[in-house]
């Protein structure tokens, strides 16, 4: 059952800070010795030339299937999927339209934004206020190689996230250079539907920022955004198609009613689940029965209470693997709601007392 | 029923020759006193901002969501609509992989592609054998503003042709900016396909040149293909979409093998039912029974017994229209295939004696 909530239904500490970019882990691989060595080699594998492995899942039609997918992210988003704002499909400015449209009031400005949205690509649409605490507190300027002040051009009053989904048959062959093709198709979906969405917007005669892995971080946003809750593994869990999706997020000046944050049992099954604990190749995830305040990585961003992975564990496995992992999305029993393992666990966690979020 | 046919199904003429690009009708904006004052009015309104209409289909939302759908097109595949060749999305060349993948034969060699373009994001794949009768029999220069020789830079061994289907919804609104958003859409998915295609082949160590609306003429390809037959309003009618798909072609010295030319009553159909020629707001779609070899414009490729649309009465009303029309295809009863005006108009047609292919 979905159950909507009037506000974030996530515990936060008080003295919560938004990371810094600069500490995200693929910016780490710019500058940390410790990832340095980490990222090239998934570079070399992402963007050279190398015969692969050639097993089942890492041959050549595989590798060459996992480039085609990730080529319009490659060419058109540069180094987005590092973190890096502001350019191609991502670019903050655009021919605008002549005048403002106006609207009858913020809900149709919403219906007008989320059936635009769908018909130009996006799986689920959510809107989310502006809320600066999911802002990274510091951008990482890639040219200079350095933080500068996360400060937008205008005053940002929606946030739009979308979601796009990956597909699933590929999704399920993780870890595979198939599975990362998935990645690399909703990637690249996500890059040309953001560039629609904002010149979608900007014809309206408004500001639009369209962002992937740069600028905030996308799950609170969607947390936040009606889109679902946050699992075990990390991901965002959308009734839907369960983790099976990637985020995109446009920001803009255009005021939009927001979207009611929602729940539908994730906490409580992730509890006994651990299903993705235990898929995990690399295990970054943690077995814990419940959710903590404090990640032990210097990528996660800590006082949310919540499952805190471990980045440097996971990426240190796709380095390994030729390519990124989806065992977490692809094992979880949220892409099919309905499955006998779903249930089971459902069941089980009808005798665990009390719902976390009002522990 | 679907047929079949070791040949292609068509009716050519002896002295068949296919037409020079430049007699197309969009190039024909670039040079034809006649043409140039209709396509600068289509370019103003698809390129700048001017306020649109404002009545239903026509409103600053709808113009809006055009620009947006057509925003990946624009941009990545510069003139591309008008049959410019070779640039952005559509590059001739690009990275290759390290040696040439090798195939068990032929068949295997074509499930694979096929596969791999569904995945990223063909809605319908054909292949063709090379054939020199559907290339421009010669091409035409956008820098030096001339025609130039057709000569490919590599022997092509097959053609990949690839349907995307225009949303239904919006196709149904036309004439309007909304149908125009549809034809967007699947313009800029052609590229987005494409691209992705053509990566993929290069990474197998082959060639691949995606072309949209340049090069060749792709509806013929497409019958080759198998992907469907010729209608009355001149469009590609598939049996899975009707006419509502926008066509897309690889050519590549990749090995395929070529898929049968299909029937499936459609020319026997066109003869009785009329209701794209009723719907035309152009008046340039014929009302007489049976098809015929000459074409009445420069822009038409005669020798190919069909039914010649007139393609200046056409875009003389996109010009009107500020956008496409795409009613043609909007009112074909092909894209419900069990529709009741459908099925009546075959009822009708059974007593037509003897198919019009064997006439």
């Amino acid at each position: 059952m979905i159950i909507e909530h009037n506000t974030m239904p996530v515990v936060i500490a008080d003295d919560y800070k938004c990371i810094e970019q600069k500490n995200t882990i693929f910016i780490r691989g710019l500058w940390d010795p410790e990832i340095i060595p980490i990222m090239r080699k998934i570079e070399e594998a992402h963007y050279n030339l190398k015969l692969p492995k050639g097993t089942s899942g890492y041959t050549t039609l595989d590798a060459a299937l996992k480039a085609a997918a990730w080529s319009i992210c490659m060419q058109c988003t540069p180094k987005n999927e590092y973190g890096c704002a502001n350019k191609g499909f991502y670019d903050w400015d655009g021919k605008k339209g002549l005048k403002k449209e106006t609207f009858a009031d913020k809900s149709e400005a919403s219906l007008i934004i989320k059936n635009a949205a769908k018909f130009l690509g996006a799986n689920l649409v959510g809107i989310a206020e502006y809320d600066s605490r999911w802002i990274y507190s510091s951008w990482y300027d890639f040219e200079k190689g350095q933080s500068v002040p996360a400060k937008f051009p205008f005053k940002i009053e929606s946030v739009i996230v979308v979601a796009i989904e990956m597909d699933q048959d590929a999704c399920f062959s993780s870890p595979s250079l198939i599975s990362s093709a998935a990645s690399g198709l909703a990637y690249s979906q996500m890059a040309e539907t953001g560039k629609k969405i904002a010149t979608f917007i900007r014809m309206l005669g408004y500001n639009a920022i369209p962002c992937g892995n740069d600028t905030a971080l996308s799950i609170p946003l969607a947390v936040q955004a009606g889109l679902g809750e946050v699992g075990r593994n990390g991901m965002l869990i959308t009734p839907q198609y369960g983790p099976r999706v990637r985020l995109l997020k446009i920001f803009t000046d255009l005021p939009l009613q927001a979207d009611k944050p929602i729940t539908f049992g994730v906490n409580k099954f992730c509890m006994k689940c651990r299903k993705c604990a235990q898929t995990c190749p690399a295990e970054a995830i943690p077995f814990d029965l419940k959710p903590t305040m404090e990640g032990t990585s210097l990528s996660n961003c800590s006082g949310i209470l919540k499952w805190y992975t471990n980045p440097e564990k996971c990426i240190r496995f796709w380095a390994q693997n030729g390519g990124d992992c989806s065992n977490c999305i692809a094992c979880c029993p949220y892409n099919k709601w309905s499955s006998w393992h779903h249930n089971l666990v459902e069941k089980v966690t009808e005798s665990i007392g009390g719902d976390i979020l009002r522990k």
